[in-house]
């Protein structure tokens, strides 16, 4: 079948029109693909980033495809565990170790499967899970994001961040953004958002509080220099979600603003089933359509990934398999 | 009457046995102290390091005394607010700007007393009321801390954080210390703590996790370097909370670590009404009896500061006044 599989760190991915089909474990069931996306994870892997890489194995953790005649999306995590806290040691997702979604057929767990919300083509349809997911736990279940609250959504064009954006407007929030460009802040600001400022400018925090004010919550992940700068903005009592660290490591952590302001720092990462059962839930009851860069073939996922790591790239990149 | 006044950055506080009685506001209520407490707050306070001061005010947060012949304690917070989960701009605590508890006769508003626990004497009962509630809004209002569950508390000879570790104990969690010395070592093991570890050894923190693991609470006051330390430490799932940053800011925060295991790091100082409430309670309930350094008269307020000031003071320390 047609695949993109992840060779090596040196080699990277390749394309292949005659990848034999894995076998699945027993309780995994079989999807006919339609599409894919891809998610910065799959670059992570194909940098060599992630832990526990493998050859031979099928890319990608997003998509949707046919199940039984019907049309399906599913939860690419596997083996949450108990405790909608945290996922256990042996929580995966598709796509690294276990064979993933850029292919024409695909096993997962049949618990994982859900019937695709109706309002969404295959191509939107496969743009959610992952990111979707990420951003309604950091969103609701991480930061508890109430309607009236004042929301900063940090790197406003990522596709994690777009969902946290649709999301945050959705559920009556207003919501604020940063972003590299003023491409992308035009963009931003005509999907509703209240205030969006380019954190390319030195003094991008002092400009965001002297114009907006402060805020209750804050859905970071870039850390680095930024985080310090993304506490200090929020008000008494506020949250901050981290759920990614591209910039790496902070400095100029205060105490004294933590502790005097009450605030609290939260991690978050993927979620937990019901996670997204919740999410699908969110994204039906409020018609939500991702926001599409671009559409390749399978076949050019080469391209695909040049797009992806392209700094003026603004929602999700989606991969049609059939 | 009897009194410590600050006087100034300069000049500290001085004993004044002449001291006016100030008014009080209408709705406040006097009460004849038996005995007051040094929290670190009052030495922030002596060197200049605390907002808004202002000179000719009554030093002193925490005390008990006798009020309508009763032998009561009091909250020290004035104008939380409405919120639970943060104070209001409002809020104070005796002993600046408005006048404290180091004098003979303190006015609270009616709404702040409590009787005193019945098991603890005056001496004891005017330890408890600000590091009490400091312990108990960190431990179980924001840490929420259960039966079980491990928790590793920083600098276990300060007063809140003994506090924390009596508390912690008879909630029957397990307990654990970092602390600067042999002889604190001996006397935490002797309070029933699983393990201590000296902070001074440069390994402490690998020392800690491969002795006695990772735990699920973190409660710290110290911030600086050991800050990264301690959220490493943290189990999935885990929270930190601070209340203080005696050591200033802490750099090398990895966002990974935070959002890999879905952590929570959480501010908190002082607390509510209802903490105090609750922590009264508590203490009764568990018949803590607050961990006392040494007895000062009023009147060797300085030498109480010196002994404060000392590395190697382990509890309270508590004036006497009538």
């Amino acid at each position: 079948m047609k695949a993109v599989v992840f060779e090596s760190e040196e080699n990277g991915a390749t394309y292949n029109e005659d990848f034999k089909r894995p076998e699945a474990p027993d309780d995994f069931v079989e999807i006919s693909m339609k599409a894919s996306a891809l998610n910065k994870r799959d670059d992570f892997i194909l940098k060599g980033l992630y832990p526990g890489l493998r050859p031979n194995v099928v890319l990608g953790s997003d998509g949707c495809g046919i199940y039984e005649g019907r049309p399906v999306v599913f939860d690419p995590g596997i083996n949450w565990g108990e405790n909608p806290d945290y996922q256990s040691p042996d929580y995966h997702i598709l796509g690294m170790p276990q064979h993933g979604t850029f292919c024409e057929k695909v096993s997962v767990p049949g618990t994982n499967i859900y019937t695709k919300p109706s309002h969404l083509d295959f191509t939107q349809a496969a743009a959610l899970p992952l990111a979707g997911l990420t951003a309604y736990r950091a969103l609701f279940t991480r930061a508890g994001l109430e309607a009236g609250q004042k929301v900063l959504i940090s790197g406003g064009g990522g596709g994690v961040a777009l969902f946290c954006i649709q999301f945050a407007i959705a559920s009556g929030a207003r919501v604020f953004s940063t972003t590299g460009s003023k491409d992308k802040q035009d963009r931003l600001l005509k999907m509703g958002l209240e205030g969006v400022v380019n954190y390319n400018e030195k003094s991008w925090d002092k400009d965001f509080s002297s114009e907006f004010g402060q805020v209750d919550v804050v859905i970071d992940s870039a850390g680095g220099d930024g985080f310090h700068r993304l506490i200090n903005l929020l008000n008494p009592g506020g949250t901050l979600v981290t759920y990614g660290g591209t910039l790496g490591k902070s400095d100029n952590i205060s105490p004294q603003v933590i502790f005097w302001k009450q605030l609290n720092i939260k991690g978050s990462t993927m979620g937990s089933p019901q996670d997204f059962i919740d999410m699908l839930q969110f994204v039906e009851q409020h018609q939500i359509v991702p926001v599409i860069e671009r559409v390749f073939p399978l076949s050019d996922f080469d391209r695909a990934v040049a797009r992806l790591r392209s700094k003026d790239h603004f929602g999700k990149i989606v991969l049609t398999i059939s």
